[in-house]
């Protein structure tokens, strides 16, 4: 199977944070984050294996800021690594104030994707090349992340 | 006031089309396409004047084909021309079918955003740099496009 | 084909406008009135020629003033042409204040619509009967704004 | 105070049935439609007493048959009776088939909402002028409900 | 067919209430909370009879006490009597402020749900075994409200 | 500051799972289950500090199986530790399958939340007391999955 360079495959949305996105401290709701970051991690993973894709997990999703009411959400996903079947996706989501510009990181997450053949069983998807240091390091720290959460699933069923 | 380039302010939206965007047709529903345009475009002009905007007018908003559940909607937004407190922005939307990457024309517009100040009055907004010949030709059109909708205005009223 | 008055095909529909309808600005979101406007004039184009229809394009849609949170979207959806597979229809909202009563035009709008047959293709629609002065000018104007759409929409290809 | 006929207050309400709008039988969802019922009788409440109004109470809410996706909504909202600062509200849902044009009656309910004042309690709302025998019946049956209502919450009490 | 307690098929259900649930006097919307009771009420009855269930209709919905934006809403449907194919729930809803615990009723109602057989048709429902007190009661009274219920809709049509 | 036991917070929550819920495989959309688990974890935050809540992370967010439309969505969300003014919280997504009562876990996930003193910054919750060995056990691992995340922060900003 050929493989895939990373940049081929990166999705970047644009929302708006709309008074219906709201939780009740007035800022965006983490939950409609979330749905926008599957969306978008789905998008990439599409886009790489041209494949039906579902969600498998999602770690280390940070709310680092919230969100403000009328501000933009601006996220990029980007595939960071690819396990035959399975590809995690980065995406960060940054708060864009339109009155100024100022754009600041507000949320991240890494997701894993699983490619679907016609019977709906996950199906190989192509290697991902990575082709400058940021993603040859992106695709090491993904290996360690995939050797914990696997060590952590252990633990749950051990 | 100084000028902007019409680069600096383009906007690019992407939304999968969820089964809940769907009309009775199966395809995607006319109005929750264009609350995307709406969405995109208002993005793109307070880009470009960094005020609060709201919506003037759409026109010549055209579905050119429907836009199937499961594919992703891919928004541009541009400005086209200024007039003083309003901007004229064009924005188109293309079909990308995940499965194959094709990409079609789904839907085109042109919206007309008025800047405001405090006071919510429509307030001055940066004149625009056309750069490209496209530019210059798109504010060309653009003018021709506001004479026309002023002349229907005005046969409205007469 | 047997034709059919303007009035056995008028929508009147009444929404009221609810915090979850809002923009950043505390009205009616325009993307959101457009939604309305949408399946309005649909409402009337299924009632003209009794066939699946769809959007196929809307014009000099207006936001003339804000919709208020907590008034009453008033919508009116009349047919003003019929061209062989196609109808014009103009939609009105006029936002109701609850508390007075008191009523003011918000967004006006043409919309295209197409009648479809079994397999999907324009069908041809019942000619309309106008039977008033103002339905014999309406069909007049609608002439002359499909004449200066299909001049513009020329223009764009060319 | 001065009373006010119910024909100036009744209030027609259109809405297409969408497939977001769908149980999992793939007709309307019953919550759906008691939120439009809900909506158009308040709107009809708020026209006969001209102040903010609330929801107190709903019964005899029926759904005769099903409303099928693609199908319009047509409600009706009519006041039946006024007892000092309470409007009882008559609303009923008919499914037009837009392909036919065929009307039958799906959904019907009888609301109470309340008349409020400045300070959000219960205020005097104008009394209702019955104008024919259809509307003189009405008001006796509404008393009738209003006596059952009261006897019932009396015994769920005692 | 064998006889099910009423305690199996109770079902409690919460929900926060968002700003996108408001009415336009800032708490949660009838039609929302109605719809939650809806929901709330099938899963109870499908819970009894193990079949697809519509709902029939609704009785003495109460909104006893506006529910606050950023309160939880906690639900209780429990079964109160079974009439060979149809099932009578009551649903309670309380209020519960997230900051102290405080809990108060805030809205009660009575549905009737109807089982459906595979064509559709309504279908024998498992008879209800009530164990206390206050289960012998609620059938009691179930029973008066269904005559209640039987002779208003005879007036109706008589 | 007073413990609390872990089971004086403990959420339960149903859902049903509606067509507008699906994802483009029929089944229900990740990001809508997270919604779910973000509000019925952040009502358990609420309940054991009694202060306003933020999310602040996710991890081990797995999907173990799809989530069929018509099914229920049953939620139980426990605080598993609590550090100073954050508390992890442990959220079991099961599906019911109404017509035969079958249960199976669909969707497990760990999210911190933090308390808010009311200038919005973080607030010392009330230390968790763990009362059976499960709830002790939980302790211990939420512990050594804290220690996990810290440590990843770390690298990433190192």
């Amino acid at each position: 199977m050929t493989g895939k360079p990373a940049r081929e495959s990166v999705v970047e949305m644009a929302e708006v944070v709309l008074p219906q996105d709201a939780n009740t401290h007035g800022t965006a709701f983490g939950g409609k984050i979330v749905q926008w970051i599957d969306l978008c991690a789905g998008m990439a993973a599409a886009r790489h294996c041209r494949l039906p894709v579902v969600t498998a997990s999602m770690d280390d999703l940070h709310f680092h800021a919230p969100l403000k009411i009328g501000h933009n959400a601006l996220l990029t996903a980007k595939i960071t690594a690819v396990f035959r079947s399975s590809m995690e996706i980065s995406v960060r989501v940054m708060a864009e104030n339109p009155l100024t510009g100022e754009r600041s990181l507000c949320t991240s997450a890494y997701l894993t994707f699983v490619g679907l053949d016609a019977g709906g069983k996950p199906a190989e998807v192509p290697p991902l090349i990575a082709e400058t240091p940021e993603e040859l390091d992106a695709v090491a720290r993904a290996k360690e992340r995939r050797a914990a959460r696997l060590s952590r699933a252990e633990q749950r069923r051990g």
